[in-house]
């Protein structure tokens, strides 16, 4: 199966056993996280702003506004850190030390390029719409020539990966699986509520079977 | 009501109307998340590393075991951007450009500090653990004098933080509105599943209430 090879800087040395490099499991993550949180380094302060993002095949495009203060200081070839994280339980020790979370994270080291074409700015928007509400993409009013000129987009490279996953019971120490403390997972996932329609709509419409059966992962 | 002043880094340019300063507000998000993700730079390289934190009044305690690679480098008075995202809701509008998505987000930047006292260090311990499970820190097994040296805690005092709020219905363009697209927002909330008791628990013990009537927000 195909594998991201570990560089210095993507190899996980803090708890190794939880670290995974395989491709298709890298895929997955990306594709079931709604929101990335994109690093960058300005004036030597480094920024996290969350944003929207999309994968098309190895590339992962994100909302270049979000970070209109890195585009401000450089289009181009600009460090950044992506990094995507479900979160998919509590996990409840008897020992307030070994206390955890399980967890699937991604973390993505790369150059951000801006996208300057058209074309592969409408590819990135159908990507971003896509990624959130799959089947959205057909119904909606596609982007005008002037939105794509208002919309920033940049892609990176999947190159530079690894995953990291945490699952399964806590892990105590030896001695203290006798305390008489109630230990476990509380599994978390995250649900649509009731649809909410926008106030304004002037059909009849009731909403689309992938907004009222919207599930994820 | 108090409020964070924001400086030349933390002022939202980006959509400024969806700033808040509000430090009250600013807790709450930081009070409900779950997650931080914690950005650092090495040798010139932004890193953001997803992590469990707590906050004590004006500071954030983060788990510095998480960023190991930055106490690696240096263990004090490096700058951070911790960033927390509660993702609220998915916004459909009627045209590809104006679909968004409903969202609380804090960013903080400061200088991290490596918390060396051991009565602090039970603190941000204390802190994690209430801050995940409000309720369990009075019924697990206390670190130890061994567990606490292993535990490695970051502060980062509250003063140059911001908001970022979304809410409500798509923002479609006025002549957008006539169309026959079924328009409106998708609300997400994260939700507790079943509780996995530990294979390993010893004594016929049920979950406690605060994990068996588990709710956030």
């Amino acid at each position: 199966m195909s594998e991201f090879t570990p560089t210095d800087r993507t190899q996980v040395h803090r708890l190794p056993k939880r670290a995974n490099y395989d491709r298709e499991t890298v895929h997955r993550i990306l594709d079931e996280a709604m929101i990335c949180h994109v690093g960058f380094v300005a004036d030597g302060q480094p920024y996290v702003i969350p944003t929207g993002f999309g994968r098309a095949g190895d590339t992962l495009y994100i909302h270049g506004s979000a970070a209109s203060r890195m585009l401000g200081a450089a289009a181009e070839g600009i460090p950044v850190c992506i990094t995507v994280t479900l979160l998919d339980g509590l996990v409840l020790a008897r020992s307030a030390f070994h206390h955890s979370m399980n967890y699937r994270s991604v973390v993505i080291l790369g150059k951000a390029r801006s996208v300057e074409s058209e074309k592969e700015k409408i590819e990135a928007l159908r990507t971003f719409t896509e990624h959130i509400v799959p089947g959205r993409w057909d119904d909606v009013r596609k982007p005008t020539v002037q939105e794509l000129k208002a919309t920033w987009v940049l892609a990176v490279p999947l190159e530079e990966a690894s995953a990291k996953i945490r699952t399964g019971p806590p892990i105590d120490d030896e001695e203290d699986y006798a305390l008489p403390i109630w230990a476990g997972v509380l599994p978390l996932k995250t649900v649509p509520g009731a649809t909410a329609k926008d106030p304004r709509l002037t059909h009849q419409l009731e909403p689309p079977a992938y907004v009222s059966k919207y599930r994820r992962g």
